[in-house]
């Protein structure tokens, strides 16, 4: 039997320890293959049932009496995330806004806590919004924002890091796994150089987070945002976690000061005092709705454990590899990610200069992949929710139709959602 | 007949224009009698049926290909805010993040616009978050943050805002409807009165959007944040709106740059080219569930009709007056709102030096209101959702526990959630 052949899927999906999870989730079209759950995970089949009762239940008959359910939902939902998806204590992460704006609270915080600082570094590999945050900020204080080039394909290198680093340097901001070629920086690495001169970290999660172990306490991190509709299964949109290390709780202050992070919320002091701990970086009124999608994602990503999704996730993307460098190199794809499965999250890129049009070609043979600009097609397979034969599969559709040239006949107009 | 026979009640009902509407939302618990409206509207009939589907087709079956439907919800939602609840045109009001968050956003680009001066103008009845949000910029920006002192019960005075006003204040900002006392501000004479020095308004419309008319546009109104889960129904938490006037759309910049506010989104560019118009005010991915819930809200209350729903309020609050004159001042309350219907917003607050305890008792007789320190017993019954037969028996089982002091037995300890 070839390693090419799909008894191998067939065999690898048997030994497969966390098989019984795909179960766990929605799938109304077993021929749709998807490799997107990293901008969007399938939806939990508990989920359903838990927003239904929560709308009617909660809402409709309980109204105004069920924020008893509700008012702590940031922190517990926090301290899930904490027990099951990061490496952090119970108090260090709390549920919160949108990603964008808990990285815009994170940051404001760690910069005015190294007022005599000029510089925010950061790289050209970030997600964008992390990007415009960045040169908000940057353009607000009139600091300078240091970039280092990246290889796109390679990721952060710590070298350069460390060669960028310097006492100048207040905050340092990268992203765990590079949202295009899913390269894993070295979180323990980046984090001890930038204490070595004095400045903070801030790490985005949301490629990471669900999807690999974040040793988050043990590497020393001091910041850290994440999202909760990609791995984490949250549903669209659904808010996003942020992490502040104990120790520095205290010392920081984010800027958005709100009634969610008041001490004694209810006695309605006009006057702030920012409550203790991880509390005083909430703000306002969270979307309960939202929250709770979250909760569900996380308590089934936390049930199957990170451990079993890192190995499985290795095992996925490396298969993913095998069958690309096997049927997809000869067809003018080349990798855009690491090689190594160590240095890589749960999803691959692959280049090829008709990317567009091919990852079109897909849509409409059923396979869902992610367009990246220019040339990159990313294949997300959610070690939760994909199975090998599913990477077989959707790598097989890929195969022929470039091999026929399907794609040839789509025109290359770029529409606004990809 | 008496004034306060119930046969009145139901003669006005028998009369309400508005009266099919109640049958638009879920009400489980017939003999709960809901005056809490103001704080978390009730549950619309059709937003379960559509939370559902949106849950398992759109995020469940069409995974990530569901963003078509969802990717100018916050701008769409918004059309349909300035169409049918506040006075302003298409393209002036999104929906998005948290009403502090908002606050945050339009203050900072007022007051960027106007660098110059240092005060920023508010006054001591303004919701809490929005005082700590003006403390923090001010904090932050070192700022004076003037605040007039304002007689909580009758609301903000025009004259004390005159008087504070000079060339200094680089913004003003205020409740359009008070949430304790539910005075309501006069939109037009102090938006005019800022304007004369120059100065920019920015109105948190959370106690007035969805139950009185709110003239943005011909009051000159500037900014404003306003509450999708009040009055407008929305549910828990829903995402808040905010309004920017279109000839400062292009002038004022919101200080965190987010790839929802990006022109061209999804060409991913690492350069923040902030979007025309009001899609610049937006940030990060919106929690899509909850902004489906504000949406459902927002329909019913539009189709209901803002005129026909000041009127109703106007008489349904006149009617609760009367009945607490006759019944609830001699047992020891006192009015603590404007006396003048077109002086209140929706709900009506009365003082009791035992507020908190007979606050507990009314719940237990399945009369839901709320509770505002130190002494304070708010009603909102909303126009749309609330009978005068509801006013009726509310303030009959508030008359007659306070007549047989039920509520002596209850300790006055205050929960964190009222």
């Amino acid at each position: 039997m070839s390693r090419t052949d799909r008894a191998v899927a067939e065999e690898l999906d048997r030994a497969d320890p966390l098989a019984a999870y795909r179960d766990r989730f929605v799938a109304p079209e077993p021929d749709l293959i998807y490799l997107d759950g990293n901008s969007l995970g399938r939806l939990p089949k508990t989920t359903a049932a838990v927003l239904a009762e929560a709308v009617s239940e909660q809402w409709g008959r309980g109204l105004i009496r069920s924020w008893e359910h509700w008012i702590e939902l940031a922190q517990s939902i926090g301290d899930e995330i904490a027990a099951g998806i990061v490496e952090a204590e119970p108090g260090e992460v709390v549920v919160s806004d949108s990603t964008t704006v808990n990285l815009y609270k994170l940051a404001v915080a760690a910069l005015d806590a190294r007022p005599g600082r000029r510089v925010l570094l950061c790289d050209d590999d970030n997600f964008p919004t992390d990007s415009y945050v960045f040169q908000a900020l940057a353009a607000a204080r009139d600091l300078e924002l240091r970039v280092i080039p990246t290889d796109l394909d390679a990721g952060l290198s710590t070298a350069d890091v460390i060669e960028a680093l310097d006492t100048d340097v207040a905050l340092a901001s990268f992203s765990h796994v590079a949202y295009r070629s899913g390269a894993l920086a070295d979180l323990a690495a980046v984090t001890a150089a930038a204490h070595d001169v004095g400045a903070l970290t801030l790490w985005d999660l949301s490629h990471s987070g669900g999807s690999i172990p974040v040793p988050l306490r043990s590497a020393g991190v001091d910041l850290a945002v994440g999202c909760t509709y990609k791995y984490l299964c949250g549903g669209p949109g659904a808010p996003a976690y942020l992490y502040v290390r104990h120790e520095l709780q205290d010392q920081l202050r984010q800027p958005i000061w709100g009634w969610f992070g008041q001490r004694d919320q209810f006695a309605m002091s006009g006057r702030y005092d920012a409550a203790p701990g991880i509390t005083s970086f909430l703000v306002g009124t969270p979307p309960v709705l939202s929250m709770l999608g979250a909760r569900e994602g996380v308590r089934v990503v936390a049930d199957a454990g990170l451990e079993a999704l890192r190995a499985k996730g290795m095992a996925l993307t490396s298969y993913l590899v095998e069958l690309a460098d096997a049927w997809l190199v000869p067809l003018g794809f080349r990798l855009a990610s690491p090689r190594e499965a160590e240095r890589r999250g749960s999803h691959v890129t692959l280049h090829h200069s008709d990317a567009w049009r091919i990852c079109r070609a897909l849509i409409d043979r059923r396979v869902v992949p992610d367009f990246r600009t220019p040339d990159r097609l990313r294949l997300g397979p959610a070690p939760l929710t994909t199975s090998y034969a599913e990477v077989w599969d959707g790598l097989d559709r890929l195969r022929r139709l470039v091999e026929d040239g399907v794609h040839e006949s789509y025109a290359d107009s770029r529409s606004r959602v990809t």
